[in-house]
Parts: structure tokens; C-alpha cells; sequence
């Protein structure tokens, strides 16, 4: 299928991990894994020459066509990706800002329901990713468990005895898992707690992140956790550790918004409808405030105020107006001040009928 | 007829310096004449004993009932008037602050149209005033004329061949005339040139006070000026300087309204939706807030980009939100924080018909 259409695809779908669906999803918007991977007779992807390169996404695109689960993914080669489409894939996090930006034959694989990508020579030759909507870290683990498996049934992947899955930086060595949970902690914010969480999470060496992931700024109050120790421990201790802080911050999110409910509901009312009116009326909204309104509305929808807006809708907002989204929509590049009023625009259109109580 | 009713008439109709109408009232507000007056016989205000008070209070009352003009006026007795109710009367701009807060005897004249208003025992013994919509201090003139001829036929005026009329402040002796016009200066606000107007008016002794008056903040870009030296000069010269001058500073404001439109449209038309939405919107709002909101709003108006809504009304809501009208419109005391949510409510309420296009 050319990438246009695949594009197209996706422009008029909601990415896995903005369903708003699954376990906890008042607060935890998605649960993603991660496998690094790497191919025994290659260089690290890094200092592998052109036609090394070329062969390798040969190589995969045979090992992906013979996976069941893969059997219809997208397989988008880089050569004839656009920057925007590199930015657009980028900002549904299907692909990693290195991907998106280094030079280099690359390539990619996305399932249609965007729950898995595998991005072809980045950091290592394989990275694969798993998405689930809500505290989904158990099932998220069992699905790349399962790819990864049917892959390696293919692929000759560079594996060491006594240190496990080989990978381009040390940090990944044994078995190259990574696992993370996107949460929306917008009464910690508004209780100015999130630091407090954040530093003790840091301690106990878990790493927060923004909405766009690694270098990024929270945005909208979303925060990305994930464990930063793994070395020594299984996929399924990593994925238990990490579950079990995020129970813990649940909790204190959920305090935090009982807290702003019982003792601060005017003040939090009004923030809240505030929000909606000025999505509901700018002509001008940077991707900033429009995220840091959407967080306040999506607070709304979980606490029964708002109506006529499913909160799969509004997250897909979230992703609709950053800049790649935009411009694809419009179908045409746009400046920033055109954005900003483009954005402004999709907002009053997609809001149109969220009624102010 | 008793007080409660009078104010019950008041409330549910529009002071004539809020109706909108009259020449150039895009961006003048009103026009207002005044004029201080003291009687033969008696000490100043200020000097006065009780029983003094109550035989000047009745002289007046007389008076007034013989001035066909003044023949169905209200007249409120201090005695009678509750705190809230005065602040209520401050609020319109029929009273003075001093006249509102001040012991000791005093009374009040104002016709059923408020287009007429006379504080007997304030530092005068009486300040006549006359409003009129938009700029037309001629109008307000003629007018505070007549009405002042009439008293004088009644009174005992205090007056001096040479001196002219005596006042307790030698700031007014002579003609006791001050006039003065409310301008909404919205566009020279925006575009940051305010300050340099106020600065080469007060060069030419023309002072600035805001919505409320001397010793008031500007508060909705809504600007009061008067002509400060007015000794040796007759009422049509001091109507005329002043004349002169809005009609200069009106076309410095139509200059900053048309650089705006032509330059700044996108972000102008973003300001006024946006103000549009927060008033439609919020469930909170401060006195000071809402002013500046409205000021946005009546320029909207003005530029024919907000529908359905009269710029009467527009007008009344900039009182209506004060924190006396709100409590005589729920007929109870409020604490300020019910205050701002009782504000919230009337302009969600009185906006309701106002779409955002």
C-alpha cells in the first residue's frame, strides 16, 4: 500500500495509544514495551555502510511478511518518507526523534491499529514497540513477547549466552526490554505535588518524561514513567516494578482530584469551563495552551462535567493539533501563525458541540 | 414614593451614561455637567449643624417640587438609605463617594431617567448634575442650565458681584461648572499609546479619572476627563475646550481601532472571541476581570463582529457586575467570593444569546 494512503489511514484514526480505553484510563492514558534488537553478521546500525544497510531492511521485510500478526502492517521505507511524514509518524509516537531526524537508509513497520512498530536501523537494528490503552503493561508485554519470537524464528539475532540480547549502548544489554506509562496527572499539578512524586520517583530510579517522550517537556500534564535499572532483572520483575509505582501514583492522583473536589470545586469548576470557552473561541492557540486546556477539559469528561465529547475524541485532539497533524489535515505546509490558526480552528470545530452548562 | 421602589425602578433599567446612544458613542461613553451651588444664610456642609441640615434639606425639597422638570424626581432622604443602597447610587454615579460615606444629614434628587441628579449637603450645598449619552455637552449644558435658573428662582443662592458664585472649595468659585466625558479608550490601550495621550492632556490641564471617578483606576479602558482650570472662564468656553479635545483624542482612538483592524486583525478578532468565551464560560470572576472582558467585548460590538446583543446592554453589564448591583439583583449580602460567582453567573446568563461565529 503506498504511504500516502497509509497516512490517510491514519489521519482519520485514533493511535492505540490515545484510546482512552482500558484498566485506570482516567489516568493512565497508555502502557508501552520495548525490545532492542540487533542481527549477528552486521555492523551496530551506526557503522554499517549503504548496501548493508539496504539488505538489512530486506532482510526484516522477509521476517515481518512471514509473521501472522504483521501480516497487513504498513512497511514504510525512509527513501520516499517526507520530512512532514517523518514528523507526522513522530508525533503519534510510532517512531523515535532519531528516526525520525538521521540520515541513513531506515525503514518501518506499523501494524493498522498502530499497537505495534518496529523501527528498522535506529540506535539498534530493531527497536520494537508495543502500545495499549490504560495500565495495560501485562498484555503489552505478552504481545511483543509474541513478535518477538516469531521474528527471532527468522532473524539471527546477536545473543550472547552469558550476557544476553546484544545492543548498541550498554544501558540495554540482556534483554533489551524497556517498558513506560503515560499519565495524566492533572491534580498533582493543580495541588503542586508533582514535583514531590517526581523526585521520589527519581530515587527510586524511575525516569519521567514529557507527552513526546525522551528531551521532550511535559505537556497537557502528561508524564511518561519508565524503569531505569533493568540489568539483572526479568521482563516480567521490570514490568511488576513499574506497575506497582504506578499504582501508587494513581492513588495520589486520585487524592489530588478528590482533594480539589471536596475543598476547592468552585475554583476548579471554573478553571475547568474557562478552558472549554477558550477552546471553544480562539482564533490564535499555540500547540502549548492548547494542550494545557485539553488537560483541564479531559479532567472535565473524567469528572462528569463535560457532555457530547467522548474522551477518545478529546485525546485524539491532543495529537490533531501538533504540527505535523495539522499541516496533514490542511494538506498543505503551514507557518506557524498559520498553524496557530488552523489549530484554533480544528478546536472550535471538533468542540462545537460541547455545550457550557 | 419609598426608596425600595426607586431603586427597584433603577435596577431594571439603564443609567443614561450607560444608554449608548448619541453623537460618537462607539467611543465616548457620556457627557456630564456639573454645578456647585451653596445658599445665603447658611454655614458650608461641612460647618453646618443638624437642625441647619434638616431646614436646608426641606428648602430644597420645596424647591424641587416647583421646577416642572424635576416635578416626578426622586428624593431620597439619607436617613433612610441602608450602606448597600448608597453604594448602589455610587455605583450609577448619581451620589459622590464623600456624599456616600460622609455623616450627617444629606438627601438626593434624581429623575426617574437618571439623566438629572442633585446631592444636597455635599461639600457644596448642592452638586447638580446632568448626563447625557455620547458627546454632547452642549446638551448636558442647556440643560444644567435650566434646571439651575429654576432653583435659582426658589433659593437664596450665594453670589458675589465680583467673585461670582462663593463655593467651599475656591477651586470652583465663579461659575462652579465642571464638565466632563467618559471615553472607552480600548484601541489606544491595545496599541500601548494611552499613556502618552494622558500625559499631553495633563500638559493642557485636563485630568484623567477612571469609570468610577476621582480617585478610581482606569477599569475597562474607560477614561473620564475633565478640564482642570476653568477661573475666569465662562461654561461655554470650558465646554468648548473640552469639546475640542475628546473630539482630537476620538480620532487618535478611530486611528489605533483602524491600525489594529488593518494590522493586527487575526490577533484582535482572537482577543475579543476569547474574552467572548471566558464570559460565557466562567464560573468565577472579579469586578476588575469582567471590566476589562466587557471592554473587549463593546469593541466587538463596535466592529460588528459580536451579533445579538445591544450595546445598551453590553453598556449595562459594566454596572450591573459592580459589587452593589449584583447584591440588590440577588437581594441578599454577599461575600466577595459569592460575589464573583453571582458574576459569573449574571454575564453567563445575560450572554447567553451571544454566539461565538
Amino acid at each position: 500500500m503506498a504511504i500516502e494512503q497509509a497516512i490517510d489511514h491514519f489521519l482519520s484514526s485514533t493511535c492505540e495509544w490515545l484510546r482512552g480505553t482500558g484498566p485506570e484510563s482516567d489516568i493512565v492514558m497508555s502502557s508501552r514495551t520495548r525490545l532492542a534488537r540487533n542481527m549477528t553478521g552486521y555492523l551496530f546500525s551506526g557503522r554499517m555502510d549503504v548496501a548493508a544497510q539496504q539488505q538489512m531492511i530486506e532482510d526484516v521485510a522477509k521476517a515481518v511478511a512471514s509473521v501472522p500478526f504483521l501480516k497487513n502492517a504498513y512497511f514504510f521505507n525512509y527513501k520516499s518518507l517526507k520530512d512532514l511524514d517523518r514528523q507526522f509518524l513522530l508525533e503519534r509516537h510510532l517512531i523515535s526523534r532519531e528516526h525520525a531526524t538521521e540520515k541513513g537508509e531506515k525503514a518501518l513497520v506499523v501494524t493498522q491499529n498502530e499497537v505495534v512498530s518496529i523501527m528498522v536501523l535506529e540506535e539498534d537494528h530493531l527497536r520494537i514497540q508495543v502500545f495499549q490503552s490504560g495500565l495495560n503493561l501485562v498484555e503489552a508485554w505478552r504481545l511483543i513477547d509474541k513478535i518477538d519470537s516469531a521474528l527471532e524464528s527468522k532473524l539471527l539475532y546477536a545473543f550472547d549466552p552469558s550476557l544476553g540480547y546484544l545492543t548498541a549502548c550498554p544501558t540495554n544489554l540482556g534483554t533489551g526490554f524497556r517498558s513506560s506509562c503515560m499519565l495524566h496527572l492533572v491534580g498533582l499539578m493543580m495541588t503542586k505535588q508533582v514535583d514531590k512524586v517526581l523526585q521520589a520517583l527519581s530515587k527510586l530510579n524511575f525516569a519521567a518524561r514529557g507527552f513526546f517522550g525522551e528531551g521532550t517537556q511535559a505537556s497537557g500534564n502528561f508524564f511518561q514513567f519508565s524503569n531505569q535499572l533493568t540489568l539483572g532483572q526479568s521482563e516480567v520483575d521490570i514490568v511488576d516494578g513499574l506497575e506497582r509505582v504506578m499504582k501508587q501514583i494513581i492513588e495520589h492522583e486520585k487524592e489530588a482530584r478528590n482533594y480539589l473536589l471536596e475543598k476547592r470545586r468552585a475554583k476548579l469548576e471554573d478553571q475547568i469551563w474557562r478552558a472549554v470557552g477558550t477552546l471553544k473561541s480562539a482564533r490564535l492557540m499555540s500547540s502549548a495552551e492548547a494542550s494545557g486546556l485539553l488537560s483541564l477539559m479531559r479532567l472535565g469528561i473524567d469528572l462528569g462535567m463535560i457532555k457530547n465529547l467522548s474522551k477518545t475524541n478529546l485525546n485524539a485532539l491532543f495529537l490533531f493539533t501538533q504540527p505535523a497533524h495539522l499541516q496533514k489535515l490542511s494538506a498543505s505546509m503551514l507557518k506557524a501563525v498559520e498553524r496557530d490558526q488552523k489549530r484554533a480552528e480544528l478546536l472550535r470545530t471538533r468542540l462545537k458541540d460541547v455545550e457550557v452548562a
